[in-house]
């Protein structure tokens, strides 16, 4: 998990980014296909500067981008982004599984050494 | 990916606890197995108070969670949040790659009807 300080400046812009229900809703809904800003804004209580914004964290965070389309500037969802904040916290987990693991078979030893003694001594109950 | 205010709050907390690398360390640090605050201010180039902010953060996005030894109340990780961040993520991204593989296969259909097109016509080139 080492990661030199321009990724892990990039990993934080990005888990900042998701930290916002709304942004994560806008990012969903990319997910479906691009989408204009006003497409956008429909379905919240929001007016469309307030969605710009909130664009502008998105797309400095990399997890969209403005297509072509010079009339209606849809945005598009860029995925990769995605797959470097799931693989840092995959990565968290694995770490986190195999200790675990490891801590559970060591306990599962000392109990079957422990019956061992037990059985040698004669000590059943 | 619809969810009630509650588990967006809680994910927004998720989410924000992430988006600072010395909070990251941390969480990768307990990963490994539960840790002092000393131990865990130890390799950063940071003051115990300042290490206790990030772990106060972390708390309350319930990523660790305090052990009973009330000498040296070790942390812990707590992986359930990392696992509900991730799942919110995986969502995100097999909606993208479903439309993505849709789109993709319209352009292929479109191109073998170009091509079946051009046949009927004797469009040899």
């Amino acid at each position: 998990m080492a990661m030199g300080n321009a990724s892990a400046e990039r990993l934080s812009g990005i888990f900042a980014a998701l930290a916002d229900p709304t942004r994560r809703a806008i990012l969903a809904r990319l997910a479906f296909g691009d989408a204009s800003v006003t497409e956008l804004a429909e379905p919240f209580a929001m007016s469309q500067p307030a969605i710009s914004k909130h664009l502008k964290v998105l797309e400095r965070a990399g997890l969209i981008s403005t297509t072509q389309d010079a009339q209606r500037r849809p945005r598009r969802l860029v995925v990769q982004p995605l797959t470097e904040a799931s693989e840092w916290l995959d990565h968290c987990r694995q770490i986190w599984e195999a200790n675990f693991q490891r801590l559970d078979s060591l306990l599962e030893e000392m109990k079957t050494r422990k019956k061992h003694t037990r059985k040698k001594r004669g000590d059943y109950r």
